[in-house]
């Protein structure tokens, strides 16, 4: 190991964290199709989304600047673990034989162990400023309750959380830690909301899903004038939010003299995915760099493979606007694979328009392959990731192991959104030979989509 | 908050990672006494220690030298998380309303969430160079343990780890985490030794403690020509590996010019306190600064409090050389606290020894007031802390409302030397109001060291 000199860990100092936020609608040559109001099938306007937003994420969600600064009180926060660090898989590449080199960047060093507190510290923010006194959100694996709760205890904010009851049973200890937080969490579907109660009475086993727990938290906030509802992925605002990601990324690889080849992210309701990849897209409309970009998302639940583009409801009981999205359609409950945060039967609309522009590619991994590569990188790199982020492991493993076929030393960016601490009961079921692939056949896809609005 | 300009968050450049451990025994006006061999009561040799460990160790445990080189083979691995990031607990100080400025080094960052991979990699890294095909050892709350499984898997060693059964019940998580980096994991006292048979047939439901542990993994890897023992506490290797804290720590709060006035920890085996106290304290001896220096261990298992200087085992069934330390005897079995990994019944002979001198001070907190400062930590900080370091954050806590009244706007420096992600079970009693204190009546520990040696 000691005749490899080179960098393995690029760290930014505090004073590098991004000033401003890439939205990167302001590059793209078209827009994407508006949300329409599901009764009239007009566009929505910002007064249909008042009760649910603050006005600054209204104006950040069709905002055509190309960068929106980031608060100081909301940097001041992100100190706390941004930057993060980018780093050089450098075992794991010896232990696959691979000229690549192969980059990640590491969102685990967050106080909640993952990406989510970039979106979760400017939402609160924002609402708190406005007066709001409470949140509520849904949440599938718990990372990005954890992190709303989180950023909701920073500003005095009441937080109350819908969590998938798949996940809420599997996953114990992000339901305590939201608590630790002071939030109020329930397993979803929850027979305090009208939208929960009619699908227990239909299903009383349902393990939920991200769509239902949307429709739970959407309908309280919808209800009370002092609560707003916080999304953790899927809206433009949200994914621009996690730019900060792949600014830090550009800067780190560029202070090695690095280009990247690839980039590669899972995608579930894409926030990680868009964080890491869009500023590195805006450098390649640009013509600096000429990085193929790669969604990996589970096989279990395809929005993007075999999904259809179409406009459909965010969450399963029809509550929120029509999307323009990739999706399974709206009451479509995955599988309960291990990565709960990728159960979700749509795509971000914006990530959507970009592939039909043909922006970027995307592959669909069972959960076999993906905690393979898991396991591979716990025992190279050390870090266990999470579920999630071992679809995109996978893919930056698939690639490096073509790399070695063919002798290409390509530079692969992934990105490592979270670790896998609060995961461990998953990968005790992939080493002991338990951990299912799920099959899913085309009726079933069709099914749900027959019942498209 | 913006009112604040100054850094909350001081990172070092890898290339910064210490290139030497501070060896404290060059810098004692006596050396502390030797470990004796049991039946002759003589000091121990090299030769008595070479079945358990490699002669590297040995070596460092009696070195005089100031300073050992750290191989850059184990400089590698430590890149991946090292240096760990300072951090200054801005939001902790407001809602304390204190004029302290209070700073923590946060090892939580590295693979396992915890300070241990300092010592596990090294130890490894000399064991695999050696030839050495297996380690064992013993576990608490299983931060040790997941450490070293790390560290083996890096270097290609077998690993095999006896976990206190309180633990390896409570914290179910760790023991998968050990696993998932190749590790075999057995509840202690376990079946598969003669130690832990022996305390089995006694009492069957018997809670374990790292002494009982200690037994079994030493058994093991005496019985064995190709398998050594490692410790994660304790001996004064580990305590040396461990100064990268404080190495670190002494430059980073020397880069915002900032010169502590009280440096607090939590010792249990005593790593953690040694690695972040050694290097500030051999600038105090040199007159360089003058912090008060405070260890803090558990009411429940009070060695330095309410134990005895004398000559023990290190372990529950009698297998160690005879250590001088502050011991509650060597079959003192702690109540069944949350931080498990300060239920050892003795503390690190180097520490006792310097304790005697008079160059550090020791308080023992009850572990409701120590989950009561964890949860403020966490609602300011972001950070749900592990149980072991809520000790030192509340010894930091109660000195920074000292200052709070007084007025000194003392800077003070704590160390948190894990996350506590695996740890949510405890959260969970403390905020239900089911956390107990437990009485320890002074019989009780006059019982225990009315056996020792």
């Amino acid at each position: 190991m000691a005749d490899d000199p080179g960098r393995t860990k690029i760290l930014l100092d505090e004073s590098r964290i991004p000033r401003r936020w890439y939205n990167v609608l302001a590059d793209l040559p078209a827009p994407p199709p508006p949300p329409l109001h599901p009764g009239t099938r007009e566009p929505v306007g910002p007064d249909d989304l008042a009760p649910l937003f603050p006005m600054d994420f209204i104006e950040q969600e069709v905002s055509a600047e190309r960068y929106l600064e980031i608060p100081e009180e909301v940097r001041e926060v992100y100190r706390l673990w941004q930057p993060t660090p980018l780093i050089r898989a450098r075992r794991l590449e010896r232990a696959l034989g691979t000229p690549a080199r192969i980059y990640f960047k590491y969102e685990g060093v967050s106080p909640v162990g993952s990406h989510k507190p970039n979106t979760a510290v400017p939402q609160a923010f924002y609402n708190a400023r406005q007066g709001v006194r409470r949140l509520t959100t849904e949440t599938g694996a718990g990372q990005w309750g954890s992190a709303l709760a989180f950023a909701c205890s920073v500003y005095g904010l009441e937080c109350e959380v819908w969590m998938v009851r798949a996940s809420y049973d599997q996953k114990p200890y992000r339901r305590l830690m939201m608590r630790t937080y002071g939030a109020r969490v329930h397993a979803s579907p929850s027979p305090v909301t009208t939208a929960g109660a009619k699908i227990l009475a239909d299903d009383p086993d349902s393990p939920g899903s991200l769509g239902i727990a949307i429709s739970e938290a959407v309908e309280v906030a919808g209800g009370a004038d002092d609560t707003r509802y916080a999304l953790g992925s899927v809206l433009n605002h949200v994914l621009t939010h996690q730019t900060v990601i792949g600014e830090e990324a550009l800067e780190q690889l560029a202070s090695v003299g690095e280009t990247p080849d690839l980039i590669v992210g899972c995608t579930g309701g894409g926030s990680n995915f868009a964080g890491l990849s869009f500023p590195f897209l805006r450098e390649k409309l640009a013509g600096r760099m000429s990085p193929v970009i790669r969604a990996v998302e589970p096989a279990a639940c395809p929005s993007f493979t075999r999904g259809r583009y179409a406009y459909d409801f965010g969450d399963a009981a029809g509550f929120t606007p029509l999307l323009k999205m990739h999706t399974l359609g709206h009451d479509f409950v995955p599988d309960p694979i291990h990565a709960g945060g990728l159960r979700y039967h749509g795509m971000a609309p914006l990530l959507s328009h970009m592939y039909e522009l043909g922006l970027f590619e995307a592959v669909a991994k069972p959960q076999r392959e993906c905690f393979e590569a898991g396991v591979l990188f716990a025992r190279t790199e050390g870090i266990v990731p999470a579920p999630e982020p071992t679809h995109a492991l996978a893919g930056a493993i698939e690639e490096a192991r073509r790399c070695a076929e063919t002798g290409e030393p390509k530079v692969i960016l992934t990105a490592l959104c979270g670790h896998g601490h609060f995961d461990m009961a998953a990968y005790d079921r992939y080493l002991s030979g338990e951990m299912e692939d799920f099959d899913l056949p085309q009726e079933r896809i069709e099914r749900s989509l027959g019942r498209l609005p």
